[in-house]
């Protein structure tokens, strides 16, 4: 991978301000276009070894470009409220949305490869990262991103020698450290991880492009002109390809689903319920104050059919929490500015961290119910999002949060009841909107949507709880009954 | 993932009956429309519990389609030839070639599984294994591939109840094995180490269908009928999306490029040559007889211009091994029967054995040589090809293959001069075709695109030798010596 950057590629004085003349005025442009049509985002990463000039190839394209429309993401060690988070949550938080060109130096590349260099992690933890690291980028292609992952080489001899020409110049002498010349003696190791890394994520999405980087002009003019073709090519000329239709989902072989077989009728009476409720909400109270679950996060996701009583299940759990530990999240129609992101960046966003709780109020599940049936995204999206959302999930389990996730179901039968209910009382009726009757005419739609949800993402470590919802008591019940026994399982564990 | 496949779900005889004869016509049809038109192969995976019927499911679809176009590949232990192959090598041999269907009982699913539940490899090892499964159902349905993994479930309960109504019926009786009844009490395991290699290897080109087995009629019917939809559904329903292109492969700022850098008036005198020659092939001789290298195999790849010397520098080199031991593999245009696979396959036929030497003449990177530049196949395809040969030589080598690739290369004026002498001496002439005129048109093109290889594919365990060719002696002196400083230096660390 290294040997086109081991041949002294050099560029003179006068070739490069006539060239990078000509480069400024066309990447101006394509940038204008590029923000413009607001179509996709652009990654630049910038990574490589140290004195390769990463600083000054992102100094040169803020100088070149518009840097009103750029976003510097600079990544070092992760501060105490960035460690508090899973590991990509930081680089979530940073992404440009569409139009825009973000420019990484350090990235997700650059912790996974220095503790491996100081022994921090072994082979396989690496692989695992690699592996995250390649669902990561292939999410953010198919949510249409361009990105460009630069890695600035230089041989050994190289490495010394430009750290030497730097010293000479007292114009660059400050920008080699004493870490620098330390790093020296860790080459080899940093080129055999590097190696390792750089063609495991060397996908057809997500390339690598080596740049040798013993010439300043070469290097910055390389990166800059490559990015300029990049871009042209990605505005002008996008390619239809004939697509093979997608295998299928569930078997429909007689009637039975997981919703049908639910027993709606199921029902608490309204003393047992009290006394019920109370219990459950004490032990609820309790255990988000044990030491142990500073160690977790608690996520709640609440799904389910216009007036399934979701709202009211959360207030029930609610009132058992302080309210400097929890967020209720709403999630209805997508921001501008979140639909400039990929569809999870939202939920990225409200993580929690350690010791906190996030409620949400309609989730990341959108993408296969409202989305799917309401053909706000193509098929192949929808169902690339089942893997991205248990992904999504699983990542945020291995860094500790307790994920739950509830399904309120209730009859069509009692559904109409409700609705005629809100439209009769003064106080509900802003409750009900046109919008609740026309998806009750889509009901056996999303019926199968939420069949193929449960199919597809409810998983041993994270399942479904599908929730018995035309009593409102035994729903509320059975859910402040079900957080209970989940935090009771994993803390105890302790 | 298992929810819908715990609900009891019974088909009785009556219906069965009915939708069977239904469904053995349709299937036919779609068998016969899929074999006539040969545009793609079918894989299904009959996966699952023991007892859970994937013997007789398997013998439904036999009776039901036309069982000359079905292929039945049943996996279990590694003999000795396969275990004397890298993992993947027994399931490449046994692909269904395009217009079939392949029925998998036991697939690259099954070792993994196993070795977990016994311990024989940890979670690390089982998630690089995953990796490498994603990795190769990607790649299979990027080539067009449908593929159908079906995961026959029952509940713990429901296969103890099972077995017992197998033993009951004199009919079935010999079904149910004691080494049946001792897996009921590794369930958990199973249980466990499925749901993870299932959430896992979910994607959306090759997701798995779970279907509950407590009913032998359900069980195949609801298999049968979601083959049929597929089958239908891929037949008929061909969607254009648009996509996106590519992010750039290499650098172009300047007109160095490891092509045009070499020394091509690099020479030997005859003198030289002759003892330098003997001596590699000594050395050569004694290297591939060394106790350690049955380790091992040897994997030499021969890639060059048109003249370039490839076959002379390999017939030097069988020279100094014995005919028993090694196989030169000349590669032309592929076969019909090679057309109807994944590009990969005709030279996972050829895989060494341990202790065996495979030279091609030509290799798996015409894919991104001649396919590229002629457009045999879509820029995506190519562009693919080089991670999927990243991986395919990576698995090569973590068998313990010891793979070396050549680039011979030849100045233009050069090529000329052996074109002319070719036709001039009666006995070349047959090696000088119209074709070869053609290529050397398209010389500037070939030159892009081994820049573009070697930069994507020379890994630092795997690196290309870029060899001299303009002087025939020199070029034959590097590629043994190269070869025999390789052996030594892996050889050697034993």
């Amino acid at each position: 991978m290294f040997e086109s950057a081991e041949l002294g590629h050099k560029i003179d004085k006068k070739t490069f301000h006539e060239e990078v003349d000509k480069l400024r005025e066309d990447l101006l442009e394509a940038q204008f276009e590029l923000r413009k049509r607001g179509e996709f985002q652009v990654f630049v990463l910038i990574s490589g070894m140290d004195g390769a000039g990463k600083g000054e190839t992102l100094n040169d394209l803020y100088s070149w470009m518009d840097a009103r429309y750029l976003s510097a993401c600079a990544f070092a060690a992760p501060t105490g409220e960035e460690a508090a988070h899973p590991f990509m949550w930081r680089f979530w938080r940073e992404l440009p949305p569409k139009g825009r060109i973000g420019i990484f130096s350090g990235s997700w590349y650059s912790t996974p490869i220095h503790r491996r260099i100081i022994g921090e992690i072994d082979n396989a933890f690496l692989d695992q990262r690699i592996y995250q690291i390649n669902r990561f980028e292939e999410m953010l292609a198919n949510e249409g991103a361009l990105i460009l992952k630069f890695w600035l080489y230089l041989t050994k001899e190289g490495q010394k020698k430009r750290f030497r020409t730097l010293e000479k110049d007292p114009r660059t002498a400050w920008r080699v450290t004493k870490e620098d010349w330390n790093g020296l003696k860790t080459y080899d190791k940093l080129q055999k991880v590097a190696s390792h890394m750089l063609r495991m994520t060397n996908t057809s999405a997500a390339p690598w492009i080596v740049v040798e980087s013993t010439d300043d002009r070469y290097r910055s003019l390389t990166v800059g002109k490559l990015i300029l073709d990049a871009l042209q090519k990605r505005l002008t000329d996008r390619k239809k390809r004939e697509y093979p239709s997608a295998p299928p989902v569930s078997p429909r072989t007689d009637s039975l689903d997981v919703l049908n077989t639910l027993d709606l009728d199921k029902s608490l009476e309204r003393e047992d319920y009290e006394l019920r409720l109370a219990g459950a909400q004490g032990r609820l109270y309790e255990l988000v104050r044990l030491p142990e679950f500073k160690k977790h996060s608690l996520i709640l996701a609440f799904e389910g059919s216009d007036a399934a009583g979701k709202g009211g299940s959360i207030r029930r759990l609610a009132a058992a929490l302080d309210a400097r530990q929890y967020q209720i999240m709403p999630i209805s129609a997508p921001t501008q500015e979140e639909l400039a992101q990929p569809y999870l960046w939202r939920f990225w966003r409200h993580v929690p961290k350690k010791g906190r709780i996030a409620i949400f109020d309609r989730s990341w599940y959108g993408r296969v119910l409202v989305e799917r049936v309401e053909g706000f995204c193509a098929e192949d999206d929808w169902l690339r999002a089942y893997t991205e959302i248990n992904d999504f999930e699983y990542e945020l389990m291995a860094d500790g949060a307790i994920i739950l996730k509830f399904w309120l179901q209730i009859s069509a039968d009692e559904q109409l009841k409700r609705f005629r209910e809100r439209e009769e009382t003064t106080f509900k009726r802003y409750k009900i909107t046109d919008e609740d009757w026309r998806n009750r005419e889509k009901w056996d739609a999303y019926h199968q949507a939420v069949c193929d949800m449960v199919d597809r993402t409810s998983t041993g470590q994270i399942p479904w709880t599908l929730v018995e919802a035309n009593d409102k008591k035994f729903a509320r019940v059975k859910v402040l009954e079900t957080v209970c026994a989940r935090l009771e399982d994993v803390l105890r564990k302790h």
